[in-house]
């Protein structure tokens, strides 16, 4: 059996037990009436989530999945694509438009990087057959948030469909999917969720089903006019105990304020932790961070390995490194999940004394005053 | 939250609280070394229920997202498939070639007949370029196991790609998936495995590898090259509170003996079950049924639904009714899951108080006698 380890991941995330518990209740059937009752409590929750009415698709699957399905129910082999890359997750929207051999157009970035409104409207108008954009609301493998609300004003004047991986960062990242009128939103259940994997849901505008209605890629499992027809049940068979574990989770985050309050808490997370890592004479890698995770340049003469290995073995903490051509230039500490401020608070101080044993220069001491003075001039919730 | 009710359903069933525990763990990484060697060691177990030494594809989904992983992986868009349509998943494979557009050639059967393997050898004379067979292990909607070792003679003979919709009946009903020589089976949690819904697995001969590296429908997240390239790891986020679920499901089906000792069980319970049913003045629906679950006419001048409810709510016990046009006409009392001789026993004597009350005609106690029959008869552990 693994090893206990606290972790600081932009996913997968700490599961509270109360939501793990409710998951370990006795089986019930995905065809009886409370399953149905409990599927429209979790879908009224949700919604609240995803800041939208729209109807949102319930898979059993990872968020890769979800993308895949959305790819999927919305393209005709015949449309063309504008896909923003600007780490792993921009490069997944490029290699699904490959394997279902759609002609995309790619809005390549320097990773760290978060891509500008004006680049998209100036793709949308090199390529006017192209009527679709996939991006990220959170490119998690570089730790950059992008100004989905400036771009949603650019794909509606433009009246291209804007699709939002937000698989991370749903109920991390601000999104307001009816208010900023983004078409499709993706997210998973093992991060702002606070699930373990296994669920991935899709919300879907109008004017996207309208799409749907006339895709012709071949699906079957992920056909989203399937999971619409049946609600609330799916087509096949739910991943019951992982819905019943999204009921408890939806109750915990509406007791703690509801999604307005988490993202304060989360934020104020990402801050203090920034706020420590200049502290302790580190530099931030993103140019426009988030609060799934914060990423923070390897300084010169100290292997990533070493501080992650530190930082697990000595104090049960599992933060991540760089993916990709990042590896080893970059680590990325989680803030999402089951996570308190005595959480950032510790793990900043534990970095304080790896690094001081890793022989790196800075004042033992500083991060943490800087997290303690970043939450106490904090107005935000942050219990 | 939905009340408790004891599942005697062909799945999803009820899970161990042992395993349900083992899900609520705290959550480790996908990523991390200890999950890697979590992989490992329920490959190992879980290749003794396969009876395989085949590559296993673990994937997030649930049984029918496994079967159009199946789909896309092995099929050309030139190639033509034979459908053995006995039911509602016979259906689903036709369904499924005709999502991806595949040609295909079905085998219709009236529901409640078993496929002939001289039928699936005409239908490969008749239509020489279908080099694939989809066919079912045991049809869950009418309760028939199909003569899937004398179907494999046929198709090992044909040069003929046998595909086999095991989802409800690996560890049910006998497989031998090497010694037979099954070039793909897929099973997957919610059954035989006692876990919640979620799981898939996909096992391929090297035969059918050699006929994936060829396919050329469009898929990622289902995409079996990247699950072999990457295992202990899944290629993306793997769903492991599930999986760890399955690890301990895999120890207790070892405790009790094994596979073997577990296919004795559930057919002892079958065998009592369909002798109660016959003493009880009930006729069975399926010409060769299996161990999943038994198949019973519902009597003249009786509903299904009234049946069904008072098991319900008399004695929280749920048993199924039939699907599309068997709806109303059969029930099915399943077997498999975390069920013990004394819940068959005590099923078919609340069967016969049911019964009697709505005015069957029989002699009250003659089923629960012919059950105990059965057992003391049987030479088979029955714990």
């Amino acid at each position: 059996m693994p090893k206990r380890e606290f972790l600081l991941s932009p996913g997968p995330v700490n599961v509270p037990r109360r939501v793990s518990l409710a998951g370990a209740a006795e089986m019930v059937h995905h065809r009886s009436e409370e399953f149905g009752e409990l599927m429209q409590a979790i879908d009224v929750k949700l919604k609240k989530i995803f800041k939208t009415k729209n109807f949102i698709v319930y898979l059993a699957s990872t968020g890769t999945g979800g993308m895949e399905a959305t790819v999927a129910n919305l393209l005709n082999r015949s449309n063309e694509a504008i896909v923003v890359e600007g780490g792993k997750f921009g490069q997944r929207w490029r290699e699904l438009c490959q394997a279902f051999q759609i002609k995309h157009h790619v809005i390549p970035l320097d990773w760290g990087r978060a891509v500008k409104p004006e680049q998209i409207e100036q793709a949308l108008k090199a390529h006017p057959r192209a009527k679709f954009v996939f991006t990220q609301l959170f490119e998690t493998s570089t730790g950059t948030a992008y100004d989905i609300e400036n771009i949603a004003k650019v794909t509606k004047r433009h009246e291209a469909i804007l699709v939002v991986d937000a698989i991370s960062s749903l109920g991390a990242v601000p999104l307001e999917t009816d208010a900023w009128g983004i078409d499709v939103v993706i997210t998973c259940s093992q991060k702002s969720l606070m699930l373990p994997p296994g669920l991935a849901f899709v919300s879907l505008s109008e004017r996207a089903w309208k799409v749907v209605e006339q895709s012709d890629l071949p699906k079957y499992y992920w056909d989203f006019k399937a999971y619409k027809k049946n609600f609330p049940y799916t087509p096949y068979t739910s991943a019951v105990s992982l819905l019943r574990e999204l009921n408890e989770s939806l109750d915990i985050i509406d007791e703690e304020g509801g999604v307005g309050a988490r993202l304060c808490k989360f934020e104020g997370y990402a801050q203090a932790t920034r706020a420590a890592i200049e502290a302790m004479n580190l530099k931030l890698f993103s140019e426009r961070p988030g609060a799934v995770c914060t990423t923070v340049q390897v300084p010169t003469g100290i292997s990533d390995k070493a501080i992650m290995e530190n930082l697990r073995q000595e104090f049960q903490i599992k933060i991540e490194g760089g993916q990709d051509h990042l590896k080893g230039k970059i680590l990325r500490i989680g803030h999402i999940g089951d996570v308190m401020a005595k959480d950032v608070l510790g793990t900043v101080a534990a970095l304080e004394i790896t690094l001081h044993k890793l022989g790196h220069k800075f004042e033992l001491g500083a991060g943490s005053r800087a997290a303690i003075e970043s939450f106490v001039g904090a107005t935000v919730m942050t219990k």
